[in-house]
């Protein structure tokens, strides 16, 4: 845990975003949850939202903002005798004040009489609210749902600099897994080595189950199993992890091979897949359409395709059959943030565009100063999505197939990076090397 | 995942357990959840009675057995191509009722017709079960969660040896922790660092939260916040902390001095522990009362704080008065299995003891051969249970100040190891070294 962070920001920008003068907001903080019918305590974190306008991380605890003055008050759980035994003793309540700048804090015994009191109690739908109480209706929670959205949408400076430090701790584990992969390790050593180099800088969770896939398992978009031996000097292990800091996210992919050195037809796919996030990362900045950059990512999947020969035909007319999403079937990227999919990727009204590719768009909306954004293009050889393409007469003369069997023990290639929007371009806050020869160079000099 | 789990002859333990001759008994297993309101997947674990009967640890499925026939029906969850996608393909019928030892596998579209046909639908609480069903009625439903803590009570030698393996993985974590622990180190360091043996060993969940508490901190029973730096030498830390494997739980304790060398108050404290745990030891065997076990824990206490000088008086009189339960305030050790305190600690109509110290009991039964308990004497100086004792005249006298203080920053020690009871004594599955010559000849040999 850092020290305070200013989340009396994030109040003012969730108030700043919803259009109201009157009432309260009540959330309800995350407790400890047990495993199904048993004692053993689930691990601990905050729901996100009460996080971004508290900034705790310890269970039980409620918040009530004051809409029109602003003043936010803790509530804080009662800690019984047998608790202290077991837990240590509580903060005091000068305490929990000093130590999250809240203005007030009071107990949990004292909750109900409180939201009694208030005009309207605006919550969200992760706070069941089951008093007798004045609560906001339908429009009203859809209302507050969409200023939280809106408000964690555009980061400020010190979270950004939380991010930043994630990513750091996240692309130093990447450079460790690549400078000690070899042969006869294991997808489930690269896991465990990901977990401890993150943890033994600070950071105990991970954004998301991480991706360890080597060769063919790296086609499997969220490939979960992290169990396949490495046997293979030339094959491509696909490494998708990254650390989360003080709630923040860190969400970085990595491809290396195995023994250090990529075959050429390896290098093909890698270098396509890094010109695809290169044109992307070149377009993106404040004002720029999200599709707009997944369709760039595209059309230099297609003209990379064709140049090697997998794909053939005429560009414009390959490109209107959609067979690259068989190769490239995910979107570009997605907001982050306190979650590693970040809210608010479709305003209210956007919809999703129903299209190979598109359709799975975490995100539409004009890139904003201050967005925290994914870029990670990929291409795979997945033959559960290829196969369709191959039986279908439309769209199976798009396809070489000798080509394709010459890169399809490639697997799949994804490489992500995770950037700050600015006026006039974008922030890398991701430090892991990607170019071929860095790469190459840094698993060598490993090795000597 | 190991090879295929025996669980059929665990199933043929519930039957046997249950005293019925028909309907069918059906759990659905866990799945997957995500965090809040977010698309975060929250780690995977299945629940341990599904676990117990099918050896199935991937989500979504459910499970039929036949009381009379025995037959043993998985339901597999309906996979769309869209999770092929992300997920993989999943696995066929003829291979998962190869991989579980099933007898028929269904999808979860044939389930609600499936259970409407059967007389007598029982499940246990975990299962929420909502379709138009006959189902069992509450003493049917508690018949079974009986059933089933009385089999899982007696471990099978397939469960013990997984339990032993996961002692292997934990007792080699401890070690390493003990070897790679300095002053200037930080409890988070020896977190990661446990959690990556555990890991690099193929343990990649963990049975409980680990408790790595230094100096006082070892005092407050679960301390959780495992982030104090290590700054004396003369320090102990308190590492309590196991490995899951195969969703069998570890639970082992270990104490050692930062700079490798107990002081000689250290030293005191460590050994009267080490004496209780072997006293208590000694008494396990098939036959023995758990809360006599426990008993033998206090006066073993008792007689090492007279002779230490913390307590004074006659030694019947110390005992009456339950001052000992200020310095061992908890139970002496529980069942352990699929559940770190695993089911069964109480059979039906047995009631706590009220008692101090005995009310924490997490079990009162006469020890079985096949049984795996934990025995975890301990002994802390922890002034939120001492101070009553100083404040009450009653009890005041019995305690002499100036040797309490003396041996204070001592802290707390607690000593735990897994065992199986046998007909004629114990088996014990921790093999991670506890007598202090051990303790200080591996920490200095490590140094060197």
């Amino acid at each position: 845990m850092s020290p305070k962070l200013p989340t009396r920001q994030n109040v003012q920008s969730v108030l700043n975003h919803l259009n109201s003068s009157e009432g309260v907001i009540y959330l309800k903080g995350q407790v400890m949850t047990e495993r199904d019918d048993t004692d053993v305590e689930q691990a601990f974190r905050q729901e996100s939202n009460f996080f971004y306008v508290t900034g705790v991380a310890e269970p039980g605890f409620h918040v009530i903002i004051d809409i029109a003055s602003q003043h936010i008050q803790l509530i804080a759980p009662v800690v019984n005798a047998d608790d202290v035994m077991w837990m240590g003793m509580p903060d005091s309540i000068s305490a929990l004040i000093e130590k999250y700048d809240v203005d007030t804090v009071i107990y949990e015994d004292q909750l109900d009489q409180r939201l009694q009191s208030s005009s309207v109690v605006y919550t969200l739908p992760t706070t069941k609210v089951t008093g007798n109480y004045n609560l906001a209706n339908l429009e009203q929670v859809a209302a507050l749902k969409v200023a939280f959205g809106e408000a964690r949408a555009v980061k400020k400076d010190w979270e950004i600099e939380i991010i930043r430090q994630a990513n750091k701790i996240s692309s130093d584990a990447h450079v460790k897994l690549m400078e000690s992969v070899e042969v006869g390790s294991n997808e489930a050593q690269l896991h465990a080595l990901f977990l401890y180099e993150s943890a033994r800088r600070g950071a105990f969770f991970q954004a998301y189950y991480p991706i360890m896939g080597v060769g063919m398992n790296a086609a499997t978009l969220h490939y979960n199993k992290n169990n396949a031996p490495l046997t293979n000097p030339s094959d491509l292990v696909l490494v998708d992890a990254g650390a989360e800091l003080d709630c923040y996210a860190s969400d970085i992919t990595r491809v290396f091979p195995v023994g250090g050195k990529f075959t050429p037809e390896a290098a093909a796919i890698y270098n396509l897949v890094l010109d695809m996030q290169k044109a992307c990362l070149a377009a993106c900045k404040a004002g720029s359409a999200w599709e707009y950059i997944h369709q760039i990512a595209v059309e230099v999947a297609c003209q990379g395709l064709l140049d090697l020969g997998i794909l053939q035909g005429e560009k414009q007319e390959v490109l209107d059959s959609d067979v690259v999403a068989a190769f490239y079937p995910h979107g570009i990227g997605h907001m982050l943030g306190l979650d590693v999919h970040d809210v608010a990727g479709y305003p209210t009204g956007v919809e999703r565009i129903d299209r190979p590719g598109y359709r799975y768009l975490r995100m539409r909306r004009n890139l904003a100063p201050g967005n925290v954004v994914t870029v990670e293009p990929g291409v795979y050889f997945c033959d559960f999505l290829i196969a369709p393409v191959l039986e279908d007469e439309k769209t199976s003369k798009y396809v070489n197939q000798e080509a394709l069997n010459k890169y399809k023990s490639t697997g799949g290639v994804r490489i992500e990076d995770n950037i700050v929007i600015t006026e006039d371009g974008y922030i890398n806050l991701t430090t892991a090397p990607k170019e071929i020869e860095e790469i190459e160079a840094l698993m060598t000099a490993s090795k000597a």
